[in-house]
């Protein structure tokens, strides 16, 4: 099957569709957390005591995912759908999106452990298209990250992204140092020098230690952040509030929304693999479904070069103090 | 000059106060950050394009300290004032907390590098007493956490910390596994193998590795977090969020809010530095002034021990663990 592309009028409409469907499972999210939180404003009682946090979470994950297949089924019905609790009790672990049929990506929670622990940091994520647009409901925090092509990205409906933007601030001259340097440790935390928990490892400490350490690839990164969630990881970079996002082991579900977002706002996301001449290679876009991912966030020109330029060098600059990661996909 | 306790409506009404305070201070950051913020509802611009974000970040800071300062000693002349800003300018690295003068000690801007990238997790902190009264102001999450002693600990006035309660999770019997792990890389990055940079990444990679891993001490915790600010560490602690907040080098106006807050809400707080003997070893309240800290979450029993039971076992777990830190207070 080969659809027609959308008309722009068809893609305000999906758009919009989008968003009050974000809105509507974050909701969801939120009311479920309620039922685990006392004092005034609690709502009754959902689960009973003997339900662990977790068997709420998982519930509350197939619930919201059902949710929003339901409603994108009944809207949309010759569109396509991959969610991440569907994925992850189907057979095939191949990758699922292609062009020639309109496909919606969603994870219905995002942060699961940041969900159990009632950490805010946890969300709904929704992509349509290729994704042409993308929607990330923060409940907990009341924040809501939005985006469709030619229409900017968005805090809340009414700031645009980035946030700080009088002016859009340049890259630093001496990019990575003084960035925001996020990541995440991840589940694989084997305890072998050539696993990942060891490869990122070093790739973080090059990118924390002081200028000129670790063998002259100490960056001294103004900051390290790690929230539990490479959506918020890449909301935050799309924000301009993280200026590099650098991860391994993401599904598509994970980065769908947030690389429309980013983009919309800006930023640059290619490849988290350092290629063989990171110097001179060609920056590609990011493949979906790839599975690592170097995001940088939105940057204006400074009197020597442009923002792009700026991101560019930034990009390089990480590829030589990074590893590669070892992530591929499950026999698909 | 000694002073008499305080009655009970004394401690309320300078409640009361440090909580209005706390909520002016934080819209006064909140208003500084906008003049950088485009879009629709963005202030007026307040700062020459010239001024650099670092240097309006420092004048915020000045400003709100001089704001609260100044609040203070009018409505009370005989308390004493710690805080960051006139610290650093002071000569006297001494600790100047004593029992004797009812002492405030406020940090007008907690996540300085958060602020200059408008990352959200910034916040004022303002404690009084030993500390008897812990007040966090999180503009740009709309969180206030607020706490008395006798009165409980609370988020926005209305829910009442730990937010899950329904009931309150006992430690997990494996603890630190399947636990959240909250840490920050911290601003001393030498690259020398006995630094506090390298002893923290052994400490996180025990915490983070596979159970059993690193020669039996891989902990397999559920997640590792940085926000970037003790501040918000201690509070999101309190809050139940994350299971176990370790760190050194923070100074007293990190952490006497926070410190305040947790402990309301029934959360321990004791040294980061492992004792010789970390299985038997007295678990002490952590002395304010020390730079060293290790905090748990509010905990509440299980079949089989109490809450401060499994809040001890976890604080032993965390000691075989961790290495000790390198932070001093400079000569006083």
């Amino acid at each position: 099957m080969t659809t027609k592309p959308l008309t722009e009028p068809e893609l305000d409409e999906i758009y919009a569709f989008a968003v009050q469907l974000g809105k509507d499972a974050g909701k969801l999210l939120l009311d479920a957390a309620q039922a685990r939180i006392g004092g005034k404003g609690s709502s009754t009682q959902a689960f009973s005591e003997k339900d662990s946090a977790v068997d709420i979470v998982t519930k509350t994950d197939e619930d919201v995912e059902t949710f929003i297949r339901t409603r994108i089924t009944r809207q949309y019905p010759d569109h396509a759908f991959v969610g991440e609790e569907s994925y992850s009790k189907g057979s095939s672990r191949a990758y699922l999106i292609n062009d020639a049929t309109p496909t919606w990506c969603v994870d219905p929670l995002g942060g699961t452990v940041n969900y159990t622990h009632l950490f805010p940091m946890f969300c709904v994520s929704i992509a349509g298209g290729k994704p042409a647009i993308g929607v990330i409901c923060v409940p907990f925090l009341n924040q809501l990250f939005t985006a469709c092509r030619g229409r900017g990205a968005w805090l809340n409906e009414t700031r645009r992204l980035p946030l700080a933007r009088n002016p859009i601030p340049s890259m630093p001259p001496n990019a990575p140092s003084n960035c925001i340097f996020s990541c995440e440790w991840g589940k694989d935390r084997k305890d072998t020098p050539e696993g990942n928990l060891y490869r990122k490892l070093d790739s973080f400490l090059n990118m924390a230690a002081e200028l000129w350490g670790r063998g002259g690839k100490g960056a001294m990164v103004h900051g390290v952040r790690s929230l539990g969630s490479a959506t918020m990881d890449l909301a935050y970079t799309a924000m301009g509030a993280f200026d590099i996002w650098w991860e391994g082991g993401c599904w598509e579900w994970d980065v769908a929304a947030g690389i429309a977002i980013l983009e919309e706002a800006g930023g640059l996301i290619t490849t988290a693999k350092p290629p063989d001449d990171p110097l001179s290679a060609r920056i590609k876009d990011a493949r979906l479904g790839s599975r690592l991912y170097l995001a940088i966030r939105p940057a204006g020109p400074s009197d020597t070069e442009t923002g792009r330029e700026g991101q560019e060098r930034t990009v390089r600059e990480v590829w030589q103090r990074v590893r590669e990661l070892n992530y591929t996909r499950p026999a698909a």
